[in-house]
């Protein structure tokens, strides 16, 4: 019998398999000839690398190729993005190549609300998984620790402003900054999905306990220092961004920045262990970093640009993954992320299933998933009846990959492929992708990890012999909501944007000024469609996105426009996963996590 | 030369050449004889210890000694009392004795505000200090998640409740716990001095945004989880413990637990890295652990008992430190944490400084030191004026010196010197002390390390040659108001307790119910004078301790009485330290924490 088999196993058992026989992060380090000085443990089991170090010895050493994963406009049926990003290490390491890759860290809200996990499935998985969904080597409570220390001055520095006189600030070298409580960019955050900190009135009390004002609290991840640890590319970099973050602006409307609240250097103290990503392996024992950001929705949703780096000098082949579908995670990983970074990616992969994109089908009838409840068993089986889903449906993976070329990146569409698929399905959705010039693969790694992905992995070291010919969506000389325009019509499909009134008179002043121009135009908008409604699945025709704010992030040099109605703060549902979370107490062992 | 020079260097300084040379963490591991299998290192320099592998390992090897390190009641001038524990550690390390210690971790909320860091200093500090000062191995984070997880499942439980008929929730198998908003128990945290969310109002929006009502941010390190981590025995007990605490009570006014909301299993697994205490070391390369617990005056204040635990079994002589003074952290290391414990200490060393002592003698005159303002010169030369602010106030060493012997621990007083104290101040001391049967020495080890504190450590190891009789203040049946009376008359001084109506009705409570029984009593009272009252220096007589309110533990299984007007969130003030933090962007290096 073989050592793994997903379809009577579970993710946690093929896990705890792999986590006693895994590589231990020194012997790891030893195979990539990563020296000591290199290497931070956090355990024997995984550590940081040290990102300066590491890039200075290898800077005259070519980049490997360069290799992103997306996938088709996300479904409730899961489309295994990270299964598949997992799958392509395992399955180049299968023939022979030197490859690693990096992917982003999982957010304690949905860990903890309802998504288990996000650290692949079946063979291709990412290990060790408790480790990597409770927090790993901490980034995202640094995250928290940098960002909530900025509204800790801001607060706090409204209050004394409000209680003392310009001469009693004046001893304490500080000058009147004139903070309006009324007009804030910035919240706190939490890494959890806590609606009930989503408005809140702070500052209650009496002349010591702070300005009384409106407030909120995000999620973590969809702060901007998340943002920043996706994007910097050197420690400079870094501490200039962090304090340049808008927090609120003074009555005149001018912005405060944490520079002017003298916090932005303190900030960077406590992200300093986090400018190293974290180095761990895949259940057949290849190495993969992970860095930053989830979330492509609310935020950039990217893996680090620095991780990206230093796996482009280790590994001959660097895979690194976008969020959620590729309007918004490949969208930004082409015109956010690239663009910061100088880097070219080779090949864009997209990731998709025949029963996430038969779920797509729904002008030919395919059956909704609601949440909560169990999916149609029509889902798990070949039929006539659910092949003409598939036939509609596959027009969403051809949406996406009419938006890869436009990049000039060379596609590669991953069938990430299940036991009850047919050939027939399989067949279809080759046509369709082929004939818009993509390379299709049908890759099973979930069941049989780098061997089930052979054929996947010859795609993708064939389609990496092409010459990149890529090209940004726009230049950064196009006006703010030209951009948006561009975006809605050649990524979403939309006919236009209509920006509310509030909206414009923003837009105005960022086009005005030209301090914004290399500011990066991050949408902020549903992953669950192509459009801003979440209710809307397929590929649709004969619409218009709204815009109704654009958020400034002063620090990542984002400006954000924010489609719809869409939180920065989720909620916790009725049933959450936290239920289910248990140690024991004998051996220590987590369980229930996934 | 000598490589070191407290009088010319900056503790900074002092560290930087320290840590260039100090014993990687994995050689302390090798020298401690801890194998490999328990060791959790968190980069090179650091680590945990694997405590349940290493005390099953050590289980039949007898214990070390056993000593505290307490203080007189806490000046603005500050005692020193970490630098004492690290110049006995190092003393002791001196004359060859297999020695190490515990201390606690410092909060980000006075690091990032006024206080700088906690790591002792001069030629007695704690390396690497920048680590320590910045969140060390993350427990603090930790705490904050799993703390915070339970309000997440409380709040959002509310508002599912509010929102679905008994009918809906039941398909999610939840049964109604009718929480009652408006008696929390509980409220958020953050480890930072945020006066802005002391008193805040959470849950504004439409029925998806949580529940309207009043709420709260406390520090992190006043958290009942911090509480929590000091006082646990075993996973099982951290685990039962985190399942009962008191989130909030339903509308007939029972306790709703963690257990209810069903989060306490989760808060364990978010808990678990930091069960495991972190190994540091002194710039004389003695071992000493990190874990848990800052903050006497509003939480325990005590380094953890498992840190104790292993402590005991890897040193001959272990040393451990409470809070602030022996009127506090004393008080709740005798009767809260050795009780729970079962450990019976040998030695409490009170630390004490000229001019500490001299700032308490206001009867004979000492000057105040207003926070913000210089120190007034007096307090830094022997003076016939001063010596009788000292005659006066060396009476506060004395009341400290008979709380030990009440409870029959050997008390050693360390004057902790500074080059410009006389003979003759120091003469006054070690008459007082003993008067009362006190060992006295004289150390000068912020200045010379443990070669300054050879004498200090004679004393404590003559100390320990007598057997203790070790006995608590009051029994478990003592009912509480009793016990606050006996803490109040005994400890503090007072001659009596005033309990307000509300506190009166709780109390009454309490005692009826037997399940109360074994819960300690937690004092919660300034830490700045032995009453409650923070202006009250010296040692006051003829006055009453008032009790405001009662706060319940459920988990830590703590009564907490609260004296006077103390908050559980601090303010940032309008000159914070977090102004002066910086990072040198080619290095890595941080500056200014110090």
């Amino acid at each position: 019998m073989a050592k793994y088999d997903p379809v009577k196993q579970k993710d946690w058992q093929i896990a705890e398999i792999a986590e006693a026989e895994m590589i231990p992060f020194d012997e790891m380090c030893d195979k990539l000839e990563i020296p000591k000085e290199e290497r931070i443990p956090y355990g024997q089991k995984i550590g940081r690398v040290d990102y300066m170090k590491c890039l200075e010895r290898l800077k005259s050493k070519p980049d490997g190729k360069y290799i992103e994963v997306t996938a088709i406009t996300p479904t409730p049926l899961g489309e295994g993005k990270s299964t598949t990003s997992m799958g392509l290490i395992e399955g180049l390491g299968k023939r022979g190549v030197n490859v690693g890759g990096c992917i982003r860290q999982p957010s304690g809200g949905p860990t903890m609300n309802v998504k288990g996990t996000a650290a692949g499935g079946g063979i291709s998985l990412l290990i060790p998984m408790t480790e990597f969904s409770l927090g790993l080597t901490g980034d995202i409570n640094n995250i928290m620790n940098a960002h909530n220390l900025a509204m800790v001055a801001a607060t706090s520095r409204l209050q004394h402003e409000f209680n003392y006189s310009n001469e009693q600030l004046a001893k304490r070298n500080l000058k009147r900054l004139d903070i309006n409580p009324k007009n804030f960019e910035m919240g706190w955050i939490m890494d959890y999905c806590a609606q009930a900190l989503r408005n809140i009135t702070i500052g209650r009390g009496g002349k010591m306990d702070g300005f009384l004002m409106d407030s909120k609290f995000g999620i973590a991840v969809s702060s901007e220092v998340m943002a920043i640890l996706s994007v910097f590319t050197s420690l400079a970099d870094l501490k200039e961004r962090l304090n340049n973050v808008v927090v609120c602006y003074d009555r005149a409307g001018n912005p405060i920045t944490t520079r002017d609240l003298e916090v932005g250097n303190a900030m960077t103290a406590w992200m300093l262990p986090s400018i190293n990503p974290t180095l761990m392996q895949t259940v057949e024992k290849q190495p993969c970093f992970v860095h930053a950001g989830p979330f492509a929705n609310i935020a950039v949703g990217q893996s680090s640009i620095v991780a990206d780096q230093i796996g482009l000098k280790l590994f001959d082949y660097h895979i690194t993954e976008s969020g959620f579908g590729a309007d918004i995670g490949f969208e930004k990983f082409w015109n956010v992320k690239c663009r910061f970074s100088g880097l070219i990616p080779n090949v864009s992969v997209l990731t998709a299933t025949v029963r996430g994109l038969k779920h797509h089908g729904v002008k030919a009838g395919a059956l909704p998933c609601p949440p909560g409840k169990p999916v149609p068993k029509e889902y798990f089986e070949a039929s006539k009846e659910t092949l003409k889903w598939l036939e509609e449906g596959v027009e969403n993976a051809v949406h996406h990959v009419r938006t890869i070329k436009k990049a000039g990146i060379n596609p590669v569409v991953c069938i990430n492929s299940f036991h009850f698929d047919s050939d027939e399905e399989h067949a279809v959705i080759r046509r369709a992708c082929e004939a818009e010039g993509a390379r299709v693969a049908v890759s099973r790694h979930w069941q049989y990890g780098g061997e089930g992905a052979l054929e996947f992995a010859d795609a993708v070291i064939d389609a990496c012999k092409d010459t990149p010919k890529f090209k940004f969506l726009y230049p950064n000389e196009l006006p703010l909501r030209q951009r948006v325009e561009l975006i809605a019509k050649e990524v979403y499909g939309a006919d236009g944007v209509d920006f509310a009134p509030e909206a414009v008179a923003k837009a105005k002043r960022f086009e005005a000024d030209p301090k914004y121009n290399d500011y990066a135009t991050m949408m902020v908008k549903t992953h669950l469609s192509l459009t801003h409604d979440p209710t809307v699945k397929g590929t649709p025709k004969g619409w218009r996105l709204p815009v109704r704010d654009f958020l400034i992030y002063g620090g990542a040099k984002f400006i954000c426009p924010v489609c719809g109605a869409i939180s920065l703060m989720p909620g916790t549902g009725s049933d959450p996963a936290y239920r289910r979370v248990d140690v024991d107490v004998k051996t220590g062992k987590v369980t229930g996590l996934f």
